[in-house]
């Protein structure tokens, strides 16, 4: 039952390879530059924060063609001997400007350059978008749910909720940048280092003949890290039942973490929940909620001050539900030297390689407006940073790539220098971007 | 820059293998039934579509701990030495039972029922309910624009859309059940052997100094297979080049197959389009759409019998964009030969293992409803139909798996065997389920 897998190199839009073989048996191979950008933000969105950068260095650093790969496409008899010897032998050897992950951006700004030989930087479109789409839609969701809980801790449990396995990683990493502060998912960490946390599935509870033995297997084989989920049958029943179990673990010289609510009225449960562990001298054992909550649940809660510390997220956040889609899009700017664009209706774009500048105010740090420009421009003003620096040169990595703590750290940092009217969970009012005389 | 890539194994929940170790620890290691079904359909749906299955039977058939997976459980320090023994030996050895991929479903209903012991059963839900929660929605989604479409035939544009690469095959896959007719994307072909369809990019056409030259340089490399993308500049003028081009290929021997529209007003647009190249004596040069479709905005070309034959949809399909989420739940539902249910607010279950009976019309073949009982109840009438059937036992396929023709044609009958209710884009009506009395 075992098959072929295809390499990434073959996640392309079938257009990709016919149009390599019509430029190649034009003669139109000279370099070009693709701009990535989105052309609207999506709906109550004042900004959208850029991640899935490491994906993408990484998938143009090892991009080939394997043998099977190219047995396939011979295979299906599409295709010239002279496109699969030029696949054959196909490595990216352009170069790459882009934002830092972690970055706010905003309309019509580009988030990654390529600028490569025409063919190259056409094979690579599928799955930049793909990739860049995606974690940046995820980690805009994550980033949102954590200002909505407003110091909370909220984990992602969206594992089983994502589109597919890769999305399942994905999101983990990209809500981490967003400020989750772990995943649920065990792939995650073993693929990027991100905190693992978790607590215990109604199927662990139902197996045991009542509430309370299953509290005690569990926590007799985690006795120091137990979350105890105590809605399976009645929520004030099992919080006695996690009380009981948290009196014995005290006895024993440990601690009961917390207590997770996974349904009904959270904000009165959680009251309910929290007099009676505090009225047992367990003010120590946290309140974790989760059950189909996103920013504005959060928000709720957070408003009616439930006395809810930590926060799990799944379904709604790992499909980015309200926004599940963006207009990213990869288009060329430029074709052997000179500068090109697209004139379809609602469809324009500027033509060229481009800069982003980013001008704070002086006095509080804060993100005033951006200004895009030309590749090479001079600065706009005196307090305004370019956004868009070289990160591959000729195919390979110019310097290292930041690790995905300093990812989050700057994201954490760049959304704190947001004006609020960017960051308001609905109504939101992106940054302005004003646009150079040239440019227009 | 090469990194450990974890097997489909670690994509679990952390809880998984926790609640693993205190089910081995307390010796709660009995056979349990899981279900996997929805509690609810998702907006404006009348049913769901079955799909996921086949990849849900090649990881249980191929599921193992790599040497990788678990020299890193082991470093994380969380779990004993007990439990990296029994995963290290970890095979899947339950029974599945199943309805058959392509069948439309409706809530309560299981779709896989999985029998094995406790520790088996936990650890595959994660990637059970991502990967059926999925499919299954992606299908559905296809299969309402196929119907939509009346017709015409559907492509997948979707993969720069779809959430991660996993999503992007995926979504190939379940929308060829749906009944689309091919897919743009070269994997989901290598991986299951879908159709290919293509046409160009406006880059390629930005790439030359006209539009022209370009069309020329395409249908050079490709004199019989092209469809030429009309709306980089000015739609008219793009179908004047267009029939210009085709002209030439006549006088070659060839026909340009099709021009595609991507942007404007599709409806006025296809019009002119079609007029232009009738009376260009160019009648079979076919016109597709493309550009932010969906099963709405395709109905209303339908209804307002715009002369397109063809679409490609990519963005709202590809996410399901109205409804990118579902409450598929995989609940323990028999625990050591006892049934076993949960009972917290809106998330009650129905105990024990399950047929679902469908119930079909004399005279028409119709559904006219759905019957759910026990696992081993008598068949409550005679016009009525198993759904399940088993397809794993011990950990072994029970018979070949049908081909992806073979379920997309079963989708194909089944769909037409839905009442018109059931089927409407907006404020369906579900096909009723009866559970019966010993159930209840």
């Amino acid at each position: 039952m075992s098959r072929y897998v295809p390499s990434d190199a073959l996640y392309v839009d079938l257009y990709q390879l016919t149009m390599a073989q019509a430029y190649s048996r034009s003669g139109r191979t000279a370099e070009a530059t693709f701009s990535l950008f989105v052309r609207t933000l999506p709906p109550d969105r004042g900004y959208l924060l850029f991640a899935g950068l490491e994906d993408v260095l990484r998938y143009l650093q090892s991009l080939r063609f394997t043998p099977e790969d190219l047995d396939y496409l011979r295979s299906t008899g599409q295709f010239g001997d002279d496109l699969i010897e030029y696949l054959a032998g196909f490595r990216f050897t352009g170069s790459v400007r882009a934002m830092a992950e972690g970055t706010p951006f905003f309309v019509n700004e580009p988030v990654i350059e390529v600028t490569a030989p025409v063919i190259e930087g056409q094979i690579v479109e599928t799955f930049l978008i793909n990739q860049v789409n995606m974690a940046s839609l995820f980690a805009t969701k994550a980033a949102r749910i954590v200002w909505a809980a407003a110091g909370g801790g909220v984990t992602d449990f969206a594992a089983r909720r994502t589109h597919g396995t890769d999305a399942g990683n994905k999101f983990a990493r990209a809500s981490y940048i967003g400020g989750f502060v772990g995943t649920s998912n065990v792939a995650a960490d073993a693929l990027y280092g991100i905190p693992t946390i978790g607590t215990m599935a109604h199927s662990f509870i139902t197996s045991f003949e009542t509430e309370l033995e299953a509290f005690r297997a569990y926590t007799n084989a985690f006795p120091d890290t137990t979350t105890l989920l105590v809605d399976t049958y009645d929520t004030a029943g099992g919080v006695e039942a996690a009380i009981t179990v948290a009196q014995e673990l005290e006895a024993r010289g440990s601690r009961l973490v917390g207590v997770r609510l996974d349904s009904g009225d959270l904000n009165q449960l959680s009251r309910t929940a929290r007099k009676m562990l505090d009225a047992a001298g367990l003010p120590y054992v946290q309140i974790v909620a989760s059950g189909g909550l996103d920013e504005f649940s959060i928000g709720a809660l957070v408003t009616a001050r439930a006395p809810i510390s930590a926060y799990g997220v799944g379904t709604l956040a790992g499909v980015s539900a309200d926004a599940p889609w963006s207009d990213t899009v990869y288009k060329q700017v430029r074709y052997g030297g000179c500068p090109v664009a697209k004139f379809s209706p609602g469809k324009a774009t500027y033509p060229g390689p481009k800069q982003v500048w980013r001008c704070f105010d002086k006095s509080d740090g804060r993100i005033v407006h951006d200004h895009l420009t030309t590749a090479d421009a001079e600065p706009p003003e005196r307090i305004a940073l370019p956004l868009l620096g070289e990160v591959m040169r000729d195919g390979t990595l110019v310097g290292e790539l930041p690790s995905l703590e300093q990812v989050r750290e700057r994201a954490r940092g760049e959304l704190g220098r947001l004006p609020i009217s960017a960051l308001a969970l609905s109504g939101a009012t992106p940054v302005a971007v004003s646009v150079s005389d040239e440019l227009k």
